[in-house]
């Protein structure tokens, strides 16, 4: 944002070009600090997590952590951010269900134990994943509850293609409240995986997927 | 558990006497560590919870503490093994819908910030209520998490009449999964109160209900 649009016609030298070698530098250093902060989340838990810690893990001096960072919270909020930040958009499958199904297969997968986000993927430790990790810390953190929330959030407004492709293809009546859709679709796995903890179901993402487009096509969302 | 059945017919004396006063005193000890449990953890959260603080609140012997429940894993443990054993039923409304709402109504009451089992009321605060904090600390104890589990999976259990009665009015076809549908109509509502920790919206009980209801009868639970 801090670059004129025309930047990369600039000459490499002078203050703009120094500016952008920052921006260069500066988007390592948090790409680094955002990978100690999901490492040491998933290894060793929350209470292990400190500015120090996730700088010395990062390789990056901690007073440039603190000052950009300032806590655990600030560290915590950024993952998130970043992981928000990612160009996702949901699958265009040709059917609500199957668009549903796999906006579900992908929720399935960050939160089975040894899901796609675990750390060692053999699924026989304490099932840590980041995703997991990252809700825990949300009950300890409000900033990392507030950027749990927005990247919920911004998942749902991305997926709202999800409900507008139903409407073009006649599956379903114009102006469905597409949150509620989602949250519907989704709220089951993280209630069984998450909540419940139960062992993984591979029908869920399938079964979830039906139940909110019958819900869907019954109107409850109009 | 330990008392025959004719135990009301018993002189007060004797050592069958005094093993149902013990008894009666255990409860009592036990309801006072429950309830001192409970009120540290919406006040203070898991970290101010020691079997130390857990003793001095609740007027106990520390040792007495100590002994029967060992840690602090023990005692959240408990707590939810004494939430659970609380003669609940689900309400007979005479429609699936409304049963389904009744029961959200419950989870909603539980989880809005100044709910049925907040602190004081005022919806004010952190939004700290007994069965939030009893969520968030399952994710710092496995013995938590396995008494929550067993909490929901007891509720699911003695809420199977409200599917039974469904397929007697005609309402479901018979054999439905009940759990299944009883997980899809209460999701929405940790999902948004718990996890998304949205404002309250007073429509979601019945809105969840609607939805699972229309998948239930679409034949998803089948």
């Amino acid at each position: 944002m801090s670059s004129p649009e025309n930047a990369s016609d600039l000459p490499e030298s002078g203050p703009e070009a120094a500016r952008r070698r920052t921006g260069g530098r500066s988007a390592r250093v948090r790409t680094q600090v955002v990978e100690a902060v999901g490492a040491l989340l998933v290894e060793s838990g929350y209470d292990a997590l400190t500015v120090d810690a996730v700088a010395e893990r990062a390789g990056v001096h901690r007073t440039t952590v603190y000052r950009r960072w300032r806590d655990v919270g600030g560290l915590l909020a950024d993952v998130l951010d970043a992981a928000a930040d990612d160009g996702w958009r949901p699958a265009d499958t040709g059917s609500l269900e199957d668009d549903l199904t796999a906006l579900n297969q992908e929720v399935y997968d960050a939160l089975r134990p040894g899901g796609a986000d675990a750390d060692d993927g053999s699924g026989s430790g304490s099932g840590g994943n980041l995703t997991t990790a990252l809700i825990a810390a949300s009950f300890r953190s409000a900033q990392a509850a507030d950027a749990l929330t927005r990247f919920w959030e911004g998942r749902y407004a991305r997926s709202a293609p999800v409900a507008d492709r139903a409407v073009a293809r006649g599956e379903l009546r114009p102006g469905p409240d597409t949150r509620a859709l989602l949250v519907t679709a989704t709220a089951p796995l993280y209630q069984e995986l998450l909540l419940l903890r139960g062992a993984p179901d591979p029908r869920l993402p399938r079964r979830a997927a039906r139940a909110a487009c019958a819900a869907a096509r019954a109107g409850v969302f109009h």
